[in-house]
């Protein structure tokens, strides 16, 4: 197990792109878009993970209405598994409420599952399995 | 550079940690306190990263004050660097506004200077250099 990115949700990619690649030193490893949950994504390699920005497409978008109650900021924390059904049903199985009750697809080839933050201390935490 | 850890504000230490134990299968590898910031802190590893959970010990910790405006969560992102002066210097020279203007002593033997979360999007950065 291991963490798979750290999602953050902005309002410009564009422009959050320029502090992690001129103050942290950052690059972006692809861009993707996600049109079931309305967010553009910009992946940027850290070690074996990712800083994963979303910036919304429409304004009924996950993304759109975290910003509306929070404003910009860590949306999400990924965590890579091998077996996604298996990790789920432990999660299931120690009463943490789910958001996704299966996988679904994810941007890159991923299949992913979220878990719902008020079983977790206030952490949308997303289970994510790679494809090969 | 790679994520060193994640922060999570917590109420109770004891209590997160059965969820990410029992729903995550991870376990703590260390208790450590920062008392000059008001916090006990306990560290589950997760791949080359870790999930830093912090409850607050007194009120005027500011893990306590930002559980009073935002609730639980994730409160930070710590990447992990080989030379912190050097990083923060790209950090300042980028334009970006730091909280830390000069390294100071972290948990477990480490040097950390965060960034304002006010440049970075929202997202509220430490920089973290190991010590021997």
């Amino acid at each position: 197990m291991k963490i798979d990115h750290i999602g953050i949700a902005v309002k410009s990619i564009s422009d959050a792109v320029k502090v992690y690649e001129q103050a942290m030193g950052l690059q972006v490893a692809g861009y993707d878009e996600v049109a079931d949950q309305g967010v553009r994504v910009a992946m940027l390699h850290i070690g074996e993970s990712g800083i994963e920005l979303l910036e919304p497409t429409r304004p009924d978008s996950p993304i759109e209405k975290f910003m509306s109650k929070r404003g910009e900021g860590i949306h999400h924390i990924a965590v890579r598994v091998d077996d996604i059904e298996q990790a789920l049903e432990r999660v299931k199985a120690s009463g943490v409420r789910v958001i996704d009750s299966a996988p679904r697809r994810g941007a890159y080839n991923t299949r992913v599952a979220f878990i719902h933050p008020s079983s977790t201390h206030g952490v949308l935490l997303e289970l994510v399995e790679h494809g090969e």
